[in-house]
């Protein structure tokens, strides 16, 4: 992976939205509404699955949900450069966070306290 | 931004899980769920929300939003890393894929053709 | 509408399921997953539509939407029933409850307050 | 259940809306972002939740999942009236047509079948 890499894949679909005149659909709540119906895509894929079947997917289950998984990226991407945020910034003050919310010995085996990742 | 920004976030995230003995529930079916939820959390904030104002969001209504976009990356980078997906070079293929489904002069200002980011 | 519309609605899916063997795919947890999923494809005809052109949507545009307001009630009335809720009396509570919550008179004109139907 | 309980529920929800004038935010649009955050509200008391355990959930878990089948129904209502569709009909319409789509002798037992509920 080279450097940069979420803000070069920010720039090169601030240039796709650009060239086809696509800014004035990008408002972020639209691209809010579009996020979520991606990941609604992405988990349709596991509605009927036992949980543990999740963990073994082949390679032919697994291709059109590396499709969903990429088309979250592309949408969160695209809101975030919308909305002025430093997605990579952001996703560190959170873990920050959420290491201090869920001490490592308090938390351990919890499902209670797993609401984060 | 470093490089390897996003490799790193993945080791992070693992290695918060593993301490605190989360992995039993990070099954990917539970993982997509979890995405699912923070993306529609993320999407509470425009619910009621003008479009164009939407696009003017003052500092106070940004901070819940940052939020919730981090958690949405986390739970998609934990979770393609427990499918063992390659989120960079699944987006940069979609985007070429998109790219070939959306040709600049065709897709030019056409709402009905705005379904990808 | 007939009397006991729900509850016919119910027994009729209660039996489309039992004779197609699929009570072992309806756990409630898995019901959930499909009830989202079926909200967002309904969101999904609205993701780049203009606000007040979703008010005005011709025949041909409601077509599908019909169709995905159907599979929600479909989805939340089996749910209702695997996990032994009666939908109507829930919502009647709910509605009393928001009736406390949001006053006629301070909540009046107010989008801060319209977080409720 | 009285005779056109879904028609009260629908009345009381219109009138709701009225006093406090709310139409003003019940967009379509609007509602099937609701609708779609109240469903995701839904499915996160599911989110950790071994798929077995949520076959048998007692009174205190049950009692704000209740609420939020509650939160669904009222929204999917609300969306209906604005859209002058007639749900139950629209919903026993679609029962007919998975009737169809998924004959009893091919689809029993068989999970990749039964993406209707």
């Amino acid at each position: 992976m080279s450097a940069e890499a979420l803000d070069d894949l920010r720039e090169r679909l601030r240039q796709f939205a650009a060239e086809r005149d696509w800014q004035q659909f990008h408002a972020p709540k639209n691209l809010a509404i579009a996020l979520s119906v991606e990941a609604a895509e992405l988990l349709e894929h596991f509605q009927w699955l036992p949980e543990e079947a999740s963990r073994r997917l082949d390679d032919s289950a697994l291709a059109p949900i590396r499709e969903e998984l990429a088309d979250v990226l592309l949408y969160l991407v695209r809101l975030a450069d919308e909305l002025g945020v430093d997605l990579l910034a952001a996703a560190h003050d959170k873990l920050a966070s959420n290491a201090r919310r869920y001490p490592v010995e308090s938390a351990r085996g919890s499902s209670r306290k797993s609401t984060e990742p």
